[in-house]
């Protein structure tokens, strides 16, 4: 085992945060955290302050910093607490990381990420946002400090696993398995009329709302085929998705001698992210193991592009290129916010998306600011077409 | 691409030489074919040499060698001929090669692999013997010359493709995957008339009667586990035996963090060949690509130890150690052959074996000549349990 390692978790209370922190008790002392981040919800911060005793947190906001001191006020544990996105950015400097996990889910995560990808330490992303809205930023500038982005989504995480059993040039193909959905098997004329309910029950994850709903309309197949663009350096052509029912093999790639290389396992956030924070290391951790012949069987089917334009729509915006996949995972947002709230059909969210891609952009660039405007006015267009309430 | 690469193929008409020279074909001009070995397929050498022009040839016996001769003289090609066994090992050690095909069936193809391993040359392994009979001698030869071993039969070579994803340290079991032969869900009792028949309908692959009958009582899944002992250093404990009618999971790995590593791939004896001939390479060559979406299922079980004890067997031969792998191999020769020509049934194939490694054994050593002893000694005293004719 090399020296303790370093580590600030972006997100720290969220669900990947709190993994991580599994992880971290498992493979102790492995790891020193040094630096935690989180948002709101700031009891469970001050109760990871007094365990891990990191140098500096920081907070959402000022007012979660001062409620973060009182909590912590007269304890054993003294850190530096700041706040908000700059506290956030100071933060991940501060603690001169070894491995930073990205983990704050949406916009805010962005500018954090991408301090810790500027630091050169090697950065576990789950920060979807960082590669989708900003991917050839996130990357130029690990190139340039030569940071390592390991990805902690499980499909990513695997196809970072299969690649090591060639060279890159060797790689014909990357696939992403795909859970298919609460939906998978219904066609299009059947989606129309289904409930929020319904979106929200998913077979195998249990996630958050908004990616549940990403997940049942495929546009999380869709954001993650821009993400392993970016993260794999890979052509549109040469990323394919695969619909896998029961989630075992998490990903494949084919290299050009036509061998396949798959890499399966139980599905459990805690593997790709302790994969993420000791590598190049493979330990034995705290992840259950495969049983394959208890599992039985494994499907594999062909998405059904028709019923499911949303993965189409993000294909096309990476066709498109520079800032269209920020605009369409704004427009997504948007289009999944109103659906959750009843605003809109099912089939209306790749609508939405499909028209704020035509009616938009492309905007001034590739930088921080440049993106965000480009969001923002995605989001401005999104929400107009939104107002007009249901269309299907 | 580098140089051209010198080959040698041992065995070059059988299926897996055959098979190799379509490789050879399609990847021109990456190989130069420096010599060929064959036995009795006289008339089909004689064309190989005219179309590859290697230095030297070797037939299996003096007669092959005339009649080869004869079938050269007047034309444009002429190799230097030689015969027999100790022809074989000089056509290795002329050739000068840079890698070695050994593809010789049986005990015959022991010498001359032993002498590719010692020229320090890349040296594909398809002689089952080479392992199960002497793994120990062909390891430490490897390991003194610095010859890299890299397994042709699909399993194995799936298993050395799927290690390239950790280091040896983080492995926690090597899983082949086993069709699970036509008897595949047959209880004990359900075997003990099977007939010959039968025992060679095998569902996948299509291959020669011994190799089919050891497929049918999985002791061809039980010397595989032998062979991966000794390639891969791996404990008996540390290898497992999962059953996979489909054939198009190769095998597996399993690391220590609860990650598994597959190869997948469509079954064509091509690709695990091509791997080893442009290993460390992986170049686009023969094979048909994979469908996962088009083959739809995937199914796993565990083998029935009972029904099949044979693969019982092999993993108990490997636990004596010394020439037990290869009195079991032996013992295992004599059985199916007496099967084949109904002089035993089904169920006294595994009989014949453990009676056969009971009553011989430990012998004097593991050099080439003790292990030849062992497996003399076996066969004679398996052959004298056959000959007191069925007892099924």
């Amino acid at each position: 085992m090399d020296s303790s390692r370093r580590l600030v978790i972006l997100g720290s209370t969220g669900s990947i945060g709190t993994s991580a922190l599994e992880v971290v008790d498992h493979l102790a002392p492995r790891f020193e955290v040094v630096g935690l981040v989180a948002g709101r919800r700031v009891e469970l911060l001050a109760q990871q302050v007094t365990r891990y005793r990191p140098r500096i947190v920081a907070c959402g906001d000022e007012d979660g910093a001062r409620r973060l001191r009182a909590l912590l006020d007269g304890g054993p544990v003294r850190p530096r607490v700041v706040w908000g996105e700059r506290g956030a950015i100071e933060a991940v400097r501060e603690g001169e990381p070894d491995v930073v996990l990205a983990a704050i889910v949406g916009a805010a995560g962005l500018a954090p990420t991408l301090a810790a990808v500027e630091t050169g330490a090697t950065v576990g992303l789950a920060n979807k946002e960082a590669l989708v809205v900003a991917g050839r930023l996130m990357v130029e500038r690990a190139a340039a400090s030569g940071a390592t982005l390991l990805p902690v989504d499980s499909e990513h995480n695997a196809i970072h696993q299969c690649l090591r059993s060639g060279r890159r040039e060797e790689v014909r193909r990357l696939v992403l398995t795909a859970s298919g959905g609460p939906f998978r098997g219904r066609a299009r004329e059947e989606l129309a009329g289904v409930s929020v309910a319904e979106a929200l029950d998913h077979p195998t994850w249990s996630m958050g709302d908004k990616i549940t709903i990403d997940s049942a309309t495929l546009m999380n197949k869709g954001l993650e085929v821009i993400e392993a663009h970016f993260l794999f350096a890979a052509d549109v052509g040469e990323i394919d998705v695969l619909v896998h029912p029961q989630s075992i093999v998490h990903s494949l790639v084919e290299f050009r001698d036509g061998s396949v290389i798959a890499q399966l396992g139980v599905p459990d956030m805690r593997h790709p992210i302790q994969y993420a924070l000791t590598w190049p290391d493979r330990v034995a951790g705290c992840c259950p193991r495969l049983d394959l012949a208890e599992l039985g069987t494994l499907t594999f089917e062909q998405p059904d592009l028709e019923a499911f334009p949303c993965l189409a729509l993000a294909y096309e915006a990476l066709r498109l290129g520079g800032d269209a996949p920020a605009r369409l995972n704004a427009a997504n947002e948007v289009a999944v916010e109103a659906f959750l709230d009843g605003r809109i059909g099912f089939l209306d969210i790749p609508r939405v998306i499909e028209r704020t891609l035509a009616r938009t952009g492309p905007g001034r660039g590739e930088d921080l600011d440049a993106l965000r405007d480009a969001d923002r006015q995605a989001r401005r267009v999104a929400r107009s077409l939104v107002s007009g309430g249901p269309t299907a």
